[in-house]
């Protein structure tokens, strides 16, 4: 009953069945292999138009690289307090791009186009000790469970673009929020006016998997030295394109997140159900993470019978989650390899 | 017929195995789970006293964030002018431990104790503008494919030492110059006063693995946030322990090195037998590289048979291998997947 | 009518001279001259036991190089969110040092021990994702002109300590803080448990005098590295060193400062006395900083007459100072070349 | 006798005068004041075309900063082996700019346009490992004391733009190479192709005053923020704007660099008549620079009678200029401010 992260999970059959295929074969090196071919190819037909990709070791140096195509001298980069980029990457971000990043508040893991609005207003043109704004970063589905609409995207792109800022989706469980929403990746992204994605498939059944995907090719000219010179230069390249491949090919990888979705809407129903002084959920869960607040007798039985997940804290708390003196804020996170069992189960001792 | 390098080569069947072993199953994150504490041991026990070994990304993050640990401002790191570290990594040490790469000149591949002493005088104690030494890097083997043994280490090692310097050894092909000269992997490292290594499987039969060990594990006490900053700490950290353990497991590692060295002693000789005018060895090879002048009609023939490998240029040639003007020198790397049938075919074509 | 900011203002005649003098005989480069040496023992003795000292180009490289030298990999600086370490030097602490600057909140530019104490919560030993806590950053006087005492400072540097922080003070305003505390140097610093001060004297009669000073010479070893690669390390050094022994030279330094307190003082009771609806405090000042808040007609008719100021904002509004909508908030700053008939003008156009 | 450098001098009286009116004035910080202006001004009409220019606090700033302009992810910027850039400043521009510095090979300071086509050959396009082209950057006058002419440079710029790379000058005595070849400023600078300039007056009579000019203005829009973020930003803007004003006017900055390569001259040819077995020029001096190679008991003779200067070291010796066993290679620098008599002294020591 591990409900700790995505990331404790095994990989997809398919996933581990492409790369070892993959290894077997060997190829010619850096990116020259065909499977490196076929997944650009993949990429491109997924977001409906020629994309650049770029595999990285993982999802923080996708987020730091991707931003740092976009630093300026002095630059900001503008997202979440509770954002990966600003709170849990080690200042991979102020290391590897030189940029400083901006914390913005805002409930259940978003913030508003009006919020970004006044940040932006606090370093105004030619304010030179103030920097200059660089990038806003979005990250979807947020750090708080929740999922960013296309149109919700939109407004805070068009506060961005005002300014001159590139705009980046931290998309570590890019699928969920595909899934969760049933739209289009291309709506999620450049239809939304994003220029580039953190695009992750480690949390959601590949090994390691995560790739920058540029909207506007001619924007990552250069990107092959930024990924060179960070040491994410994969020589058997084909290492990751193996994992996107079979990861992409006939919907694998919606297949996957609508499972970890459909176990985190199941897990939440067994928390609304539970009722009164047992739990309840902090944050209205919208993919596969669920966000809860457990009596501490309830915590303390779930443990007992072996499940494994984090207390929580947010910065923003959302007001209904609020944990009183004899409650714990916990996070839940489910994969596409969690079972009926294991969330009958948690619902069951949840129930006593 | 692929002589280009051995990271064209496939991976080992035990490796692959593992990995796919170690994905069906999934575990905690960042490290947390048991195989990692099985490759520490392993790795300890190899080099027969307790090490810290971190794996990332490539062999360039290895290099690079390696020696960050030694960095001080202002700091150089003396290595051979065509090592990787100085000539193939697209500036990753400059960009991620803000160091000056100086490069030192030498025939086969290796300077001499004298000549770093040379540069280091070049740097004299209080020289502020000049900077201040930091590390000294070996590559071992070398980029020409020969191999530095022990006292042409501990040599080195000791001018390093006069002035400070930590000792990095880049092992990219580590392993192939422990199976050539066949002793314990303690004494081509920290007998021999090296301090820090970079270990590569990725060449030699692993999919992606390379670590950074540090033979005093105190040294490493912030490498953790070192490598998490740079972007190369795995979430799916079980990836990299899973091919390590296969890797190091009943001496697989140094089965397949030997396997590669062989073939390379099976091509040298068919280099030699092939006779004047056509081909000669450009350096006696002494682990999996094999440096030849071929004659150009020769070059142009084993092409036409479909054999891959890759012209090549030395800054500092060996005055046996000066390419004429109808010749043309060539690298051709074995590896472990190297068939005795690969090699017999080659030999052919060269003889015509 | 200048109250714009104290680096509006002019030079002291001695420093004019001093540099002058200096210029019209040269000497050898690069702080070989005997000017830095006796400047350097004029710091020993104003803070009463031996420290290292180096001059640098200006305040903003003075605290971004001083915290370098405690700096960690994924190292955070916590400090008040409205120090110009966190929000006016166009990000050089992320340029120079690598690190990430926390802003702490907190009313009269002062942040308590206990918000410290919770940001250092947030970042818990073995975090690797959040970093690691680095250095602790003081600004003293404040951006709202109040001053930290040593029993304030104490109290701080006991918890920064109890995590492994350096403590760095901005002394931008130094001068102003010991003058209006009447207290040694070292009691500010030193006796406070602080590490390391940016000390400044181009807001107090200097030309151009920001220096970084090491309460432990020790921990400046590598400086001159650290200046020289930051393009800090002045040829012409006594350029530095004569504006700094005119500076301490007879408690100079602290008659400039008291007079620019003083004027403070003057014009901060003619807007007391200017009455309700006219003009009101928005904080105590300490020191040379007047934040007051002006009724709209008031701020006309003043910048009818000739006064230069700027209208401010803080992040953290001290509750007594929050200008309704027909009100204005803005800063006046003093110097030791402030006139009395400037106050007197002022506080006349003031009253209408 | 001082010989030691030209940052050893005094400053002008000019300059100082300036300095010290400007100094009592004070005004508008950060470039606000109305000598800034009138800087920016002189500048471009010394040039003969709108300027950017751009006052840091040393030679080592402004190369560091102004190659960091054209910065590219994995750049290289190659230069003379023995140029400052690549030398004598402490890694500056490998940490505030990123780039790999790669030395180039020349006798007298010099290296040819074929070296440089070599050196960029050995970085084909596309080859990510090896990094990318970025900048060329001259010395003039070189750091052997020689003056590359319009033609040299215009060669040189010639190949390096071929690939696409920016030309830096570094013109730490850029007032001595004009003085030495009599012609327009723009004729050594843009009209030979040159995109940025260090332009120094620190070593000819200024106090602290070097400055980065772009002659394209646009490519310095993100300057004032590369300023900033890496302390150079003097609040105190007048202070080097005052220092360049009386430098530039009336011709003043040639005036004072025509004596001191008077000086030199004189000094040459003191050194030639001197005769056989005392002394002789090791490179043909062209500006204020003379490297001189002297009998040991001549060279003991002038200290001894109290000449000051440095023994010196070529990289790459000048054939003509190898000093034998009992004779030291030594440079001397003249200054504007080097008197007749102070070589009279010394060719008088030096011819026994």
């Amino acid at each position: 009953v591990i409900f700790a992260s995505d990331n404790w999970a095994p990989a997809s059959d398919r996933v581990i069945a492409a790369l070892s295929e993959a290894a077997r074969r060997g190829g010619p090196a850096y990116g020259g292999d065909q499977l490196t071919q076929r997944v650009e190819a993949r990429f491109s037909e997924l977001f409906e138009r020629p994309v650049a990709v770029f595999p990285v070791a993982t999802g923080t140096a996708a987020n730091a690289l991707a931003v740092s195509v976009y630093a300026k001298p002095g630059g900001i980069v503008f997202a979440h307090a509770e954002a990966h980029i600003a709170d849990d990457e080690a200042g991979a971000t102020e290391f590897l791009a030189a940029l400083k990043v901006v914390g913005l508040a805002g409930g259940d893991g978003k913030f508003s186009p009006d919020t970004l609005q006044a940040a932006l207003d606090a370093v105004p043109e030619g304010a030179t000790h103030r920097g200059q704004p660089a990038v806003v970063s979005l990250t979807n589905i947020t750090e708080s469970g929740t999922v960013y609409t296309r149109p919700e995207m939109a407004a805070i792109v068009s506060v961005a673009k005002s300014r001159g800022c590139a705009v980046h989706v931290d998309g570590a469980r890019f699928a969920n929020a595909v899934a969760a929403l049933d739209c289009a990746p291309a709506d999620l992204t450049w239809r939304a006016g994003i220029d580039v994605l953190s695009f992750g498939g480690t949390k959601n059944g590949c090994i390691a998997a995560d790739a920058v995907v540029f909207f506007r090719p001619e924007e990552a000219r250069e990107f092959p030295f930024v990924r060179q010179r960070a040491g994410h230069g994969f020589s058997k390249h084909w290492f990751a394109a193996a994992q996107f491949d079979a990861y992409l090919k006939d919907g694998h990888w919606l297949d996957l997140a609508s499972r970890a979705n459909a176990s985190a809407a199941r897990l939440a129903e067994a928390i609304r159900r539970s009722g009164k002084g047992r739990a309840r959920l902090a944050v209205e869960p919208a993919a596969n993470e669920v966000f809860a607040v457990l009596a501490k007798d309830v915590d303390a039985r779930l443990r007992a019978a072996g499940a494994v997940y984090y207390p929580w804290q947010f910065e923003f708390m959302p007001l209904v989650g609020r944990p009183g003196s004899d409650e714990v804020l916990v996070r839940l996170v489910t994969s596409f390899a969690t079972t009926k069992a294991e969330i009958d189960l948690f619902g069951k001792v949840l129930d006593g």
